[in-house]
């Protein structure tokens, strides 16, 4: 028998099995227990435009009578408008639960409220989760981090920003020389080609582009043929004229490829998407600007790999939701290293920046650090 | 039933009730499984002077005729010699066990491979670890790590060196201000206090003395009283004047208290301890002239706590056996932060310092990444 708990937890798990491949939609999961308090079914949304987790869990189900008392748990209220698929609030109100929990209410005005609405109407016993069940603060916060992209884009209108840097236990990101090769470990970059597949785009400054030439596509098993797009910061659009040889361009369809410029420059015909920007006191591409062009350009979320000057901005301007940071056990030497945060400063300890809702993970023999920043 | 190495990590784990109360000796751990694989009794060396692990054990076995037939594994290999105790070795001989499985041998000359030939001698079977079962590196590499100031003492005849840092994500110890109180949390800073009670000696440079005065003492529920030696890295011996009226006179009395300065220079009366050491091409004090005279002093093991000018040092001469990073989630930034390498430096990234066996753990919000670094 699963408690509240335990069924939502399980639902969790089988979201996240949907991470990569749903975007723009969340990832969500679903499961089902009979009256009895035994598991039926669970369900997940595989990919953008399939079932939802509700109806992939319910396709499990030979018979309807089954359903009878039974509970459905699932991560996200149940929609209720017809978009790509039919609303999954209606098909559960036709059915003979007698209760559904969902974790989050969904953001989307399209939705919230309205799915868990339908259900109540059929009669049908509908719950969040927090009055569902006492202290699940910990279950909350992991419904909120499942669909934090998406909740995030809907609630604050704006495109959600990570950034991601791999270090050694000091911080540096690479040697002076620009050696950086390899400073994390297998296990390490296979997370976080997975972490590119979890992000609309991927985003980098001049400086790495034409110091690193990356491919920046998704090299990872479970996603491959994965298109994401990439975002340059060139202030001038110089880099448009190496663009066309780059690994880059090897690796992705030029309309993928988003080259952010000043409003002021004037860029010659080309494959590429550019998009112009606003620029800061110091003539850089003002990055609220650039946030808000992306946002316009259906750019959910950016993963923003580097370099130093890059990550920097972003911290400074508190533009960022969440962090990542690889950690190798390994020392460089700050007098030897590039810091991630070398632009970065603050003008006493209480400005720091600081994660919330800290997770750490061990990738081989280097660590993961994640958190949210906002 | 337990298994050899079920044993055998139930030993490691009563050793550790030891640690930081047993040195100069190691920290030893005991179990006693009877002829069918069922736990007799454990035991661990609890303070220096007082019973060896074994005869902890075997104290709590209320007739010898239980051990007929019995296995006792023990984190290290029995003692020979008589010594503050009389031999275990001999104690052992003198019982109906059937074998006796120990983790390492003792590097100790008197003792090495001796304790074993007497309980040989005895009839009892005698195995080390590695022979009595498969796969246990793990297990080693733990055993080896319990015991690792006695063994390296042992060994090499130095003294042991860990470093401690308590650092931001980006490596930082502290604000360009000086400002550093209180960036890692409760958790780790008393973890920080049950460090220093491990190992003989605190070591920090003149500039941490001047500008934090610290007390350095231990200040922790387990070690109430506990005693460790203070050395300052003092080329000039300039801190002796301030020391009178120190945070670190108030927690120890004189006699633990070492100024380390250069061999040309001369200290009036006083009542510190004052260490005499050669100077390096820039006139700083020689670290390895410093341990080979902590060592003459019989002091076996030194944490090393800052500030970054000497953490950097002991790193850039590659003295340091050990390593301490605690890590908040947070980030101050390098152009606002002072970095515990900013005084380190390898001229290329394959020369960067490397963690063997690395340990992470959890302090409240913050992470301990520690490691053997030779």
């Amino acid at each position: 028998m699963l408690t509240t708990r335990g069924a939502m937890s399980l639902a969790i798990e089988e979201a996240r099995k949907g991470l990569g491949f749903v975007a723009p939609n969340p990832p969500v999961g679903c499961v089902v227990l009979d009256a009895h308090g035994e598991l039926l079914a669970k369900g997940f949304h595989r990919v953008f435009g399939g079932d939802h987790a509700e109806i992939d869990a319910l396709k499990q189900i030979k018979e309807e009578s089954l359903l009878k008392g039974a509970t459905m748990y699932v991560t996200l209220e149940p929609c209720a408008h017809e978009g790509k698929t039919p609303s999954c609030a209606k098909r559960l109100a036709s059915l003979p639960l007698a209760k559904v929990v969902y974790g989050v209410c969904d953001p989307n005005p399209l939705v919230s409220g309205k799915g868990a609405h339908i259900i109540k109407h059929a009669g049908i016993q509908v719950e969040e989760i927090a009055a569902a069940s006492d202290d699940v603060t910990d279950i909350k916060n992991e419904l909120e981090e499942l669909a934090e992209v998406f909740l995030w884009t809907h609630r604050e209108k704006k495109t959600f920003v990570a950034l991601k840097v791999a270090t050694s236990l000091d911080g540096q990101m690479a040697h002076v020389s620009g050696e950086s090769k390899w400073i994390t470990g297998e296990e390490a970059r296979l997370y976080a080609h997975f972490l590119r597949a979890n992000y609309d785009a991927t985003l980098i400054g001049k400086e790495t582009f034409l110091r690193d030439d990356p491919g920046l596509d998704v090299r990872h098993p479970q996603f491959i043929g994965h298109k994401n797009k990439i975002i340059i910061l060139d202030t001038s659009g110089e880099t448009l004229a190496r663009l066309e040889k780059s690994n880059i361009k090897k690796a992705h369809s030029p309309q993928d490829v988003y080259v952010a410029v000043a409003k002021t420059v004037s860029i010659s015909a080309n494959e590429f998407q550019i998009i112009k920007c606003d620029t800061d006191a110091n003539g850089k591409i003002d990055l609220r600007s650039l946030l808000e062009v992306a946002y316009a350009n259906k750019i959910s979320s950016i993963l923003v790999e580097g370099g130093a000057r890059v990550l920097s901005s972003f911290l400074q301007e508190g533009l960022a939701q969440r962090f990542y940071q690889f950690i190798a056990p390994k020392i460089i030497g700050a007098k030897s290293g590039l810091s991630y945060t070398r632009e970065f400063s603050i003008s006493n300890l209480p400005e720091r920046r600081e994660l919330r809702n800290t997770k750490l993970s061990r990738l081989g023999t280097d660590l993961l650090v994640t958190g949210r920043l906002d």
